[in-house]
């Protein structure tokens, strides 16, 4: 054994002939933390760090995939994630790893720069963008952006004298879509459907501008997925979407929670 | 409105009629944590904390669900969680909330007395559990296990002169079956699937046994979810299972990861 | 090489001679999640699962310490972890180590029943405590309690023509002190000092009274941190402080935070 | 009440007077996650996104700081964070903020390219540094990196008639220094305290390169952070440091810890 490894032939191992007779599924690397480059409606491009999965299926006669050429692939094209780049990588995954199908998940945060209401005082705001993409016979792809909002409770205000209780919340949203959708657009429309969008800088007349608006517009969790629900039905570009609401209640230490999903056509 | 906020009524807002005419899939509280008793195989009981998910879906014509419904129920069957009370908390949901789906999902933390395979040292091992319960028109049940073990590459092995690298590895095991199964038998499945299972206390002559048996018994990320989708083939009241591996690999910061599903009959 | 370990002795490398000169602070075992029993004021005893770290210091001449024992430790007393037990746990640890410091930490949810304002509807709220013990010449005890409240903005309050912004917060104090004082009695102490306490159960008469309560109450995350360290300061037996403030902004995506420490004496 | 708000003068309820006599430590916000541009050894800039938080004190006769001035501070300086530009961000925080103590913790991920061992393929890898500097009467700056390396077990190498556990650790450095030092080097003294340094991407070659170098290098978690100190005494410019390392204890679930603490001179 000694010998062979001082030979000059390192034994490709996972070339090996499988005989458990079992395909698998999904196969590959988790949580590569990688610097990237996404589109940016505003700005053209926008640099950002990306948590990424990379993976393929791997028929039953193969003892295993190769690790390494994922990271080779994500090397090769990390400078430029355009959507309409993803399939070019699926495409090379498919190709190097000798695979039928490919997946890459790439979770990252995304920043947009927003105007307090009334002040008109910039700052930027964190959101966190997900692309999944799958490659098989055809292409598939799911756009995921986290999007926090304030809520305040329908029913505390209605039954309290003054004042309800309000807090963040994270409205998440899923979409397929037949033409391309700006991440941008897409927070806006989400960020009208709680109490009131959030901001990183707020100056007194724009607190007492959100504290009033949020007053004046209470939602419930499931108010603000409905919201969402009628404004994406009347998107015809999207296909299917799945929009979820979390309310970390000020009045409790548990979160409210609702959910909506729904394919058109 | 002061004055009906001084009166007896307090308006059940939740009650009013919606009109967007959207039915919501899921809604509920989130994250409650919450001291439960489980059934364990060997004890009869163990204490543990949940973090509690309970949903049920809405009618389109109502405004909202009554959230504190769910803690109350939740307090009435914390402290006897057997598997054949998940239909009846479920059931009671559906009631208390006039809803047509309850879903129940309660993940925590569970210890079993493990033995050091030479010197039979005692201790406890955590293992990471979850009940996903659903009743609709039937009962829907799936156990979910996380299971930590070692893997040693095979690939690292066959190529180095010596040694081999080896890491803290995660399987993930869900099931629905059709006979009970205790989650005892689960991981003793499942940690015949790694290099070796891990231990919370070891002594020297357990450590020499396990390092030797881990490097006597390479396992790739993708012959673990081989080996464990090999015995849950076999077990007959398994009818779906998924498996998944991921090793926090030594020799990289990010993991290897593998996963299978299958439906069987 | 191979014959020696075939023989009977397995050498205790961690004894052997280092001559780098250099000794450690802290060495030992982190992150073992257990179950350990703790008292509790109401119910005498408390099941509870920790996260704890075991560490002792290691003179310059040793190679290395000896992790196993501080498992078998704690699997020793897990059972009774009593305030006055934990002199005897870190003394054990010195002995069986051979160290001159012994450092115990551990991190449990604990649970107390508390009635909701108005219906007095009973339900368990989780509160994060932990036990830092070190045991050198003396013994040195903190204990650190997370508490959830509601907080409401003074500023928002005062500027809006209804409404104020609110939030969760958490408010974390740690205390040394020269007598016994009960979780219990220092979480009431800094639930008076948010807007509201907060509750896993509220009934529609509770939400109107917290909602009004926290409204008439307003706090600033700097009010917070002066309230707790004004009712710290009177109470004679507490002799160290530290306290927290960290509001999760319902109007931001970020936090806002105050911090008070105070030596008395 | 209401005609005041609808006035025009907003009221700075900060400002006001307040009755308690307590000064605050620290107030500001917390987790603000931000894109900032860090000086690079090789790239002269890097974009990357950090966590941050700012504090200053507040004095006894103060109700409030003015949250709002933090955010609008790292707006501005937030596309050069040299180290030499902290103490300018500090000075403005106490200029603007009327205080006498600043504070600024910035976490961020931070890439390095790095050639594989054999192959020379090159890859990024991802070390998290973070930047703590407070400004008083004198300026004080603290830097941390976390950096992954491969640990190999002394014990178990010995013990065993062939293999050794190994693991992935995690070690965390931070020194305070008279002369400025750069990441890169840094991360290159602490890669060589671990029996092998990670990497992003490994060829075939590599692999068997770093299982052998790790296997001739066995280190206990002890050994790291001694190795680490001898090298950090070494350095003349270093005034104080603190070295961490955890293993993520490839045959526990849980890690085992060493830490050593030294001011110098």
């Amino acid at each position: 054994m000694e010998q062979k490894k001082e030979g000059k032939t390192l034994t490709d191992v996972q070339l090996t002939r499988d005989t458990r007779n079992i395909p698998i599924g999904k196969v590959g690397v988790k949580d590569v933390s990688y610097p990237i480059v996404v589109m940016d409606k505003n700005k053209k491009f926008q640099n950002t760090i990306a948590r990424i999965n990379m993976y393929v299926d791997l028929p039953h006669h193969f003892k295993g995939t190769h690790m390494s050429r994922f990271v080779e692939i994500l090397n090769k094209y990390r400078e430029d994630i355009a959507l309409d780049k993803l399939e070019v990588i699926l495409s090379t995954m498919k190709e190097k790893l000798g695979a039928s199908n490919a997946h890459l998940e790439m979770e990252f945060p995304y920043f947009v720069e927003k105007k307090a209401p009334v002040s008109k005082a910039k700052s930027l705001m964190e959101y966190t963008c997900t692309f999944s993409a799958s490659l098989s016979d055809h292409f598939d792809f799911v756009l995921t952006i986290k999007v926090p909002v304030t809520s305040l409770c329908p029913c505390s205000k209605e039954l309290s004298s003054y004042g309800a209780h309000n807090q963040r919340s994270i409205m998440t949203v899923q979409v397929r879509y037949s033409e391309f959708i700006w991440i941008e657009d897409l927070i806006d429309l989400i960020e009208e459907c709680g109490s009131s969008p959030v901001y990183s800088l707020l100056k007194r007349e724009d607190e007492k501008f959100v504290t009033e608006r949020a007053y004046e517009n209470p939602r419930f969790v499931e108010d603000m997925v409905r919201e969402a629900t009628v404004r994406l039905l009347s998107m015809e570009n999207i296909t299917w979407f799945s929009v979820e609401a979390e309310n970390f209640e000020s009045i409790h230490k548990h979160s409210a929670y609702a959910a909506i999903e729904r394919k058109k056509g």
